[in-house]
C-alpha cells in the first residue's frame, strides 16, 4: 500500500463525517427517548461473544455474514456480531431475565463479511427493539407501531408495509409432504420469487393434488388486503395453523390502519425471510424509490431455549445511516462563537457560561490557527468597558 | 458447549445490562454534548479497517492488540479497531481536511485481543477529542481542559493530574548515545518504574558522565510541581528541547492550576507512555481509589503524514464504561404508567400523548403478560367519566 492509499477503506465499510455525523446522532438520541417512552430498556451487548453464543439457531446467513477471530484468552471462536437481536434474546434468557414481559432495546455497529445486497453496506449502525415472553398478536402489533412510529421520528414520509407470516409455507410444505432437501429448494425459489421456476418445480415434485394448487397459487398471492379475503377462500380445508396465520394478518391490518391511516398495507404471503429463524408474523416497512427495506422484524419464538429459557419473541430493527439519508432535510447548522486566546479568569468564565447555555465557543488559539474555523463563527466575545460580550462578527 | 453455558461471555468482554446502559448511555450524550459546545465535531469511524491503515506509525503494542481478519472482498487483512485515535488522525488528514485547526470527537466500542491490565475489559466505549493543526501549548491546554471538564461531568470528585514530556527521555537517551536496542531497554525499564535496575543497567551502558547523572536522577523526578523547579537545575546544560519541555510543563501547570484549583497535579518525567507515538506533553487523570488512569492523552505530532498530510495533533481519550463507574450516584428511576390493553382510539391518543411528554407509558398486552413489569408503574390510564385519566395505582 502507497503512502498514497493508506486513507482507502475497504468497500461497504463508510466513515461518517461531522454533516452526517450529527444527523445520525440525533436521530439514534430520537429513537432510543421513542424506545424509552415505550417502556423499553436500553442494552449495550458487545461486539464479539463466542460464535457458540452468537449463531446458534439462527441459520446459514448469518453465520457466513459473521467475522470469526481467535480468542488469545481461551482459544475459542468468536464472533464480531452481525446482528444483535441474537444478543437481546441471550439477555432476554439468561442475564437480564423477567417474569413475563421483557422489552429491551439497543443500538450499536454491527459488521458484515459481504454485503447483504450489491453496493451495500457491511457496517450498518444497527438499532431495534424487542419484546420478550409474549405470545399474543397484541406483542407484534406493539412492536410493528414502534418500527412504524421510529419511521415518522426519522421523518421518512410515505411507508410501505409488507406484512407476511411464516406458517403459510410451513403449512403448505408439510401437506406437500416435502423432506428437508425439497423444503430448501423451494424455499431458495421463493426467495427469489422464480414465478416460472416455482410452477415447474411444484410439477415435478408435489404429488398431493391440494398441496400443488396451494404451492402453484402461492407466489400470485400478493397485494392488498383483498388478497387475505382471496386466501382464505383459495385455502379452505388447509391445516390450521394456516388458517390462524390468515386471521392474525387480517387483525393486525385492521389495527393498523386504525392506527396509521396514512401507512399503505401490502401483503406477501409467498414471503420467506432470509434468515430463517423468524416462527410466526413478518414484516418490513420501504419507502418509494429505496430498493431495500428500511426496517424489518417478525416474530421468532423459542431462540431462548437454548439459553436455557425458550421464551416467546418478537421484535424489530433498522440501519440509522440509511434511515438518516431518507428522513428530514440537514437543519442549517447554528453559527459558533469565537473566544480571542488568553488565559484571564473573567474570560474563561464568560466562554464557560456561554458553552452552559447551550453556545458553541471556539476558542483562538494563540498562533491564530483556526483557519476555516473561524467561517462557522457568526459572532465573537469582546472585550467592552472591562465586561466580555457577545457581539457579530464583521 | 452445553446449552446450560452458552450464555457465557469471553473473559474481559461484558454487556451493559438496563440499570447502568441508561446511565452510560446519558454520560455519552452530556459528553458529547460539551465537546460539541468546545467546537468539536463529531465523527462515527468504522468499526474495521485495512490494517495498512489503521496501524501504521502506531507501534508494536497497538498492533498486538488488535483483532486480524481477512476481507473476503479483498483477500487483504482488516483490523477490528483497538483504539479510535488513528482514524480520527486518518479523517483529519485525509476525508475532512480543514485548513488549520480541526476538532474532532467521537464515541464507540473499541475491542483488544488483551486486557490492557489484569481483570481490565477488552471492549471499552472510547470517548475522546483530537485537536488537529495546531503546534503550540494553548492546543495542549485546551485538550487537557476539557479532559479535565469530562472527568467533571461525569461527577469524578477527586481528580489527580499526572503531566510528562516525551521530550525528556528522548533528549536523555540522544545525549547518552544510546542505539535502538539500548534506547529499547531503558524504555523498558522506565516503564516498569524498576529503579534499582536503571541504576544497574545506567552504570553498565552509559559512559557519558553527565547523561549518567541524568538517566540515574530522572526515576526521582516525580511528585508536585516542585520537581519542575529541581529538574530545571539537575538538567542545567542538558540539550534545548529538554529545556523547553520543563518550560512547557511549568506554563500548562500555571494555567491550569488557575482554571482547575481542585485538580491536584502530579509531574512523573521518567513517565514513557505506552502506546510511543506520542511527541510532545502527555497527561492522564486518576483518581483515588481507581488504579488505572481514567483518562490520557496527549500530544502526537506527525500522525497525518502516513496518509499525505503531516499535521500537528493532540487529544485525549476515556472509557465511557470505567467512567461511570466512578461517577455520580444511579438516579432512582421514574416510575411508569401503565396503559390498559386495547385498540380504541381515545386510549391510544391519550397514551401518545403521554409519551410525548417525556412519561414512560407501558402499553399493557391482552394476556396481561406484564409481569414484574407491573412493579415499575406507579401510575395507571383509567377511564374516567369518558375520559382517559393517570391515576396512582393502588
Amino acid at each position: 500500500m502507497t503512502r498514497a492509499d493508506r486513507w482507502m477503506l475497504p468497500d461497504g465499510i463508510a466513515e461518517i463525517l461531522p454533516a452526517d455525523a450529527v444527523q445520525i446522532e440525533t436521530l439514534r438520541r430520537r429513537l432510543l427517548d421513542l424506545y424509552h417512552s415505550w417502556g423499553y430498556e436500553l442494552v449495550i451487548p458487545p461486539m464479539v461473544e463466542f460464535t457458540d453464543s452468537l449463531l446458534v439457531g439462527m441459520g446459514r446467513e448469518l453465520e457466513l455474514s459473521t467475522f470469526k477471530v481467535t480468542d488469545q484468552l481461551s482459544g475459542r471462536t468468536l464472533g464480531i456480531r452481525a446482528d444483535i437481536t441474537p444478543q437481546a434474546a441471550r439477555i432476554d434468557a439468561h442475564s437480564f431475565p423477567r417474569a413475563g414481559a421483557n422489552r429491551l432495546c439497543y443500538a450499536g455497529q454491527v459488521l458484515h463479511t459481504r454485503p447483504r445486497t450489491p453496493m451495500g453496506s457491511r457496517a450498518p449502525i444497527q438499532i431495534g427493539a424487542e419484546l420478550y415472553g409474549v405470545e399474543t398478536l397484541g406483542a407484534d402489533l406493539e412492536v410493528i407501531s414502534l418500527m412504524l412510529e421510529s419511521l415518522l421520528a426519522a421523518g421518512v414520509q410515505q411507508i410501505h408495509l409488507d406484512l407476511g407470516h411464516v406458517a403459510i409455507y410451513r403449512s403448505l410444505a408439510q401437506v406437500a409432504g416435502l423432506d428437508d432437501e425439497q423444503w430448501r429448494e423451494l424455499f431458495a425459489l421463493l426467495q427469489s420469487k422464480a414465478s416460472a421456476d416455482i410452477q415447474r418445480w411444484v410439477a415435478d415434485n408435489v404429488s398431493e393434488p391440494r398441496a400443488a394448487v396451494w404451492l402453484r397459487e402461492l407466489p400470485r398471492l400478493a397485494g392488498g388486503r383483498e388478497c387475505l379475503t382471496h386466501a382464505r377462500e383459495l385455502f379452505d380445508g388447509a391445516p390450521a395453523p394456516l388458517g390462524q396465520a390468515l386471521a392474525d394478518l387480517q387483525r393486525v391490518a385492521d389495527s393498523l390502519a386504525r392506527r396509521y391511516p396514512a401507512v399503505e398495507l401490502f401483503f406477501d404471503l409467498s414471503e420467506v425471510r432470509g434468515y430463517d429463524y423468524e416462527t410466526g408474523l413478518v414484516f418490513a416497512a420501504y419507502t418509494p424509490g429505496h430498493g431495500q427495506a428500511l426496517a424489518n422484524g417478525g416474530r421468532y419464538n423459542g431462540i431462548g431455549a437454548v439459553f436455557g429459557r425458550e421464551r416467546a419473541a418478537t421484535g424489530f430493527s433498522t440501519d440509522l445511516v440509511a434511515l438518516n439519508t431518507l428522513g428530514r432535510e440537514a437543519e442549517p447548522e447554528a453559527g459558533a462563537i469565537l473566544a480571542p486566546a488568553g488565559d484571564g479568569e473573567a474570560l474563561w468564565c464568560a466562554v464557560e457560561k456561554l458553552r452552559r447555555q447551550g453556545e458553541v465557543v471556539i476558542g483562538a488559539l494563540p498562533d491564530g490557527a483556526e483557519g476555516e474555523l473561524l467561517a462557522r463563527c457568526d459572532r465573537e466575545l469582546v472585550l467592552e468597558n472591562g465586561d466580555w460580550v457577545v457581539k457579530p462578527r464583521g
